[in-house]
């Protein structure tokens, strides 16, 4: 029988694709899901037994947040990566792992085919495909939904009229879990002008007592949280829990789809954006000048590529790897106050503060040079303007 | 008699300035203060009183508001410049404004001298230094505090032998004030990890019911607040009273000095900070994605070159150009939600939207292209990986 | 009838297009060549004799040298743009802009369809598509070259069996002719290891005998040839003239196409890469060190979204814009020595030479600042790598 | 008695220094010369007799070639650096190791003092004092040529009248040699017109008969010229000895200096411009399109802080990390071929060369798509285009 694996969500697009690719189609589905860190185990398990009713022969859940981080949160924290500026990438990094982690799936049972539930209209299909025929191009790629642009009622009666009685109301918000943030769509999304109502946020609310915590970073990787030491994914996974009672790092990302249309998506990121920018003000007080400069080009450009599925061109392995030499100094503890909706960074402490008060501090005269230094850089400075100004007038 | 001009704010070091430069050294010492934004007209009035009963010969006060604005301010927006991702460079781009108007003035009046009261450990001495030697090699810069290292203990005493009896006790926190935000300095700005206390900054929470605001923006430029059309720097002004009483835009930068330390200093910007994040999002509908891309860096470039005091570099003029060019359709409305402390972009509305839902939604299929297309799209896309992985393995 | 405008170049591809179109599937077909530089008036003759006999309703030869200048050549040399630092872009140049003049023909006629020869694995099928489909989404593209993956030999015999006669033996080398270059396809280009041999190239040599010539300048035009005056198109085509006899401007390019795949091709362009040269140098002298830094990065960004066919995207006029404002100074002459098979810059003369002799010499002490000056200057700009070194060890 | 370190080159100006400071002002004075690839054997036979009779303490060669490959050059060859597109750098980065070297050196032997000859005009002071300030704050720097603005007349004059009577007659050129490249200056690099006659140069043309040479990368490193294996540095040499009797590899350098006056300075390095041009190539059939975009970014700027002596910044490590990994596939051979005053590339072999045969050839039809998946890619490229005219007419 010719043997085929399944993105599988447990949504109406790939529970339909599971039952029709392996009743009409033929297909022995292998039904795998991988955990970015959206799933919690009673998730994990319910998906399992929707798959197998479905159809699928096997279901595999794949447990891959440590990969998730190790290959791409690491790097996306080292970079600063905010997309457009605002978005931490949530979604969009969370495919390439998931892909990486299909393909490897399909090579390892034999599969000769790779089905997933996208349409033809998003991001998700491109980062889906280039990565499966990058790195298994014998493998041929199978896309009902996107192939027959079927409507949810279609969908919902064939899944009917084949006996499943599963309810398939179509949440007011779609919503996307991992661990780097969760992305949230409706109807206001679909409009330029409305911004989500509060109420479609997963986290709502819980805590208004402000509170300090404090991050600890170790050559740009956290490692502690409030002082105790942890792995990074736990820590972001703790700091999540503390910061999002403050319901913080609500936004709405408008940003151009690999297709070239634009895009607007709502989410919520609390730990993603709090990491984020305490990084940054440690890498602040910690990197040369030409280091930031360089560091804010480059981070932008690979979270340019890995939005739009680039991710295995050789050149972000060369980003990687420039970024991780940035981070040799980047140690330190950052503190940071949360408030409901808000956060502040208050200030850091590190051993490799460049910001060295023994070595005197701005604005106050010390002993490093004296006014006539100071003027002798000036008037050097001024060379070229001075030059320009004499020769152009 | 030997025609000074002298930079005068009214505060201690240029006030011994003033009266030690026409005492002690023989100089015909005319005062002048450029307004970018921070004098009101009872300041004006105090400083000119100051500035006479000090010894100045003549005193000026220069109105450099829309200069300010026409020269620099206008080309932050265009940029979204903040730098390090967080100043809007308030009083870097002050600095600019006031030498140059500076200079003019002593060209118009044939002084053959500057002088300012910067001290030798901060930027402001780079940022005069520099306009004043490119635009007027020919004219002798004095700068009594930076030379002689003077104490403020030692300036005051000079001062009370002299008969001058005002009182110099040092605020706690040194405040600059101007069209495009406030800084703060304090004993906390001197350290890496406290932050400023509430108190510290100037405006202070007097509001906390939300409100929205409308900003409409022309080819880049802020046209009216809440439908009302005025200039620009009115604009400005008008949207700092309203969101000023909510205390917005507060925060610290950490930076690299021109002189090559670290420093920090906090700022309130609430008008600012909105106004570049309201146009930004404004662009993320209605510039390209390559449009975007370029304006990050060439923006975030500009900024660096202003802050370290190169704005005469003809570099700057081309930015100018580009930036200017890149506003042709950056016109519409965007909605600000204001909160205490905080303000969200609840979305825009514009003739120039790209992300324009008659032409097919993100994540929805639509008439521009069939899945084939897609296909065939990302197909021609693997294409290098697919090459890569098959010759690299 | 349906009216369809083919792009005609008179050579088997298009002329199969032209019979085939109009006598099999009952097109009205309209033939149009553009000139951008590579047609002699008796070729344009001769490709009118051939698209009319071969069933063309009328036939246009569009002069388009001088539109290729202004919209593309000009900022080409503004940027100093040669392709992964060697090719001038010669035909991707010609492509962008013979599209726009055909669409806006089609246009023009009313023609409801365009139709061209290209392949589906070349470059200039994305460039021809892109520009049609944006400037005119309503006309429909025929390729039946692509479409049927034809055979030379196919396209013969059809032409052979409607009574067409001409010679259609395959030129050893596929030559491309333009204002901006020449390109040459052969088999030595198929492979990596190869080079052309010399009599591949159009130019042969036939003067041995060194000579210099002056190329002057006004705001980066080349407005004069040995002094002597003349628009910008006759000064490219006056130089091409005398350096071609030397067989200048040979070169092999290896570059990434549209496609993802990499492509190999042999080009002459004398004019072109001396005036690219000489206008770079001229640049050096009176360019600000940051204006240089500036315009190679986007010199090289043009120069990628032209050769990808992206000339429509905005970014491109925001890029233009700035190149255009770099030029104001870039005024004087170069004197360039020509030799057989390649040439020297020999200098230049400018008013607006920033190495100013009076100013001071590289080397040379001067007056315009002291020992003091020199050390207190490099004292300061040491003060990074000082703190590091004292923080970090 | 204080203990000096003279960085010492046996010219006129540290033979001043090296009598004045030790007779006059009663310096130890331990002379040092550092070898880049300039000095032969008895040439630095010939500068130790001088130093010693001069009255220096002791003399020390050191041989730096290696470690100026391991440290600079490596990474030059990398980047494809080419200061303005033009220079090698040769001079530039042999200065840096030599600093670093000296400062070692003077630590090692505890002197308090690092002498050297530079002037107050040039860039050599600037990439000396920085490295020593940065590298060892605690030397104090001794520089009698900038501070006493000496003319070669005074110089001489008091080395004659102690006895010294070494013919010290100006060479009409100054030649400086080293591994990667020999800079040429005279009374012609003073002006912006004239170039310099062909007999500045060091190398004479001796060799008329056109000749092929290969050269063999692996991971971006010469490993074998002709197929004969050998360390980079002695490969480098081995190509120069054949090269430059071709007098190939000159060419004049305009350029800003750190000080910021424009400079002009001749060169000669085959053996560099070889190389780098050879490298380049085989990162064209090597790299992906944005390897290569983001190494030509990175490359200049590496060259830009390397030229200004800012190579202790720490950036300058992370670039180094970012290059070395973009070579991982930078491996084959590549044909030059050589004739009088210039060379050619003729091609490339290479295990990783992506432009692979078997996978499809520019401008052929291949297997690996069809003309509707290039359709399809072309329709969904034209996406934003097509929005943008739509909307903005």
């Amino acid at each position: 029988m010719k043997k085929l694996v399944l993105a599988y969500s447990g949504g109406l697009d790939t529970s339909y694709c599971a039952m029709n690719l392996s009743k009409e189609h033929g297909f022995e589905v292998h039904a795998v899901s991988v955990n970015t860190g959206g799933f919690s185990p009673e998730e994990i398990k319910t998906i399992e037994e929707k798959a197998l009713a479905l159809g699928a022969s096997t279901y595999t859940s794949i447990d891959a947040v440590q990969n998730f981080y190790d290959k791409v949160v690491k790097y996306l924290i080292f970079g600063n990566v905010l997309r457009n500026n605002t978005y931490p990438l949530s979604v969009s990094a969370e495919r390439i792992v998931q892909a990486v982690e299909i393909v490897e799936h399909a090579k390892k049972i034999g599969a000769k085919y790779i089905a997933h539930g996208s349409t033809g209209a998003g991001n998700d299909q491109v980062r889906f495909d280039m990565i499966f025929q990058t790195l298994a191009p014998e493998i041929e790629i199978i896309t009902p939904i996107r192939d027959n642009k079927l409507a949810r009622e279609e969908e919902i009666a064939y899944l009917q009229a084949n006996g499943v009685d599963y309810s398939w109301e179509k949440a007011k918000y779609s919503i996307n879990r991992g661990l780097w943030g969760t992305s949230v769509g409706g109807e206001e999304t679909l409009t330029s002008e409305k911004p989500l109502p509060d109420s479609a946020y997963p986290s709502q609310l819980k805590e208004k007592e402000p509170t300090q915590v404090s991050l600890s970073f170790e050559k740009g990787e956290l490692v502690a949280i409030n002082g105790e030491k942890d792995a990074p994914v736990a820590n972001i996974e703790k700091l999540e829990a503390i910061a999002n009672k403050y319901a913080i790092g609500r936004d709405i990302h408008v940003g151009d789809t690999i297709i070239g249309i634009k895009g607007r998506v709502g989410f919520e990121a609390a730990a993603p954006l709090i990491i984020l920018k305490a990084h940054h003000l440690l890498e602040k007080h910690t990197l040369s000048k030409w280091q930031q400069f360089q560091k804010e080009q480059l981070g932008n450009f690979y979270g340019m590529l890995l939005h739009e599925g680039n991710y295995l061109d050789e050149v972000m392995r060369n980003i990687e790897a420039f970024l991780t030499d940035t981070q040799k100094n980047v140690t330190g503890e950052v503190f940071v106050s949360l408030y409901p909706f808000q956060f502040r960074l208050d200030g850091i402490k590190s051993p490799n503060d460049l910001m060295n008060a023994s070595f005197g501090s701005y604005g106050e005269m010390n002993k490093g040079w004296t006014a006539d230094d100071a003027k002798g850089f000036i008037k050097i400075l001024s060379n070229p303007g001075k030059i320009s100004n004499h020769v152009n007038g």
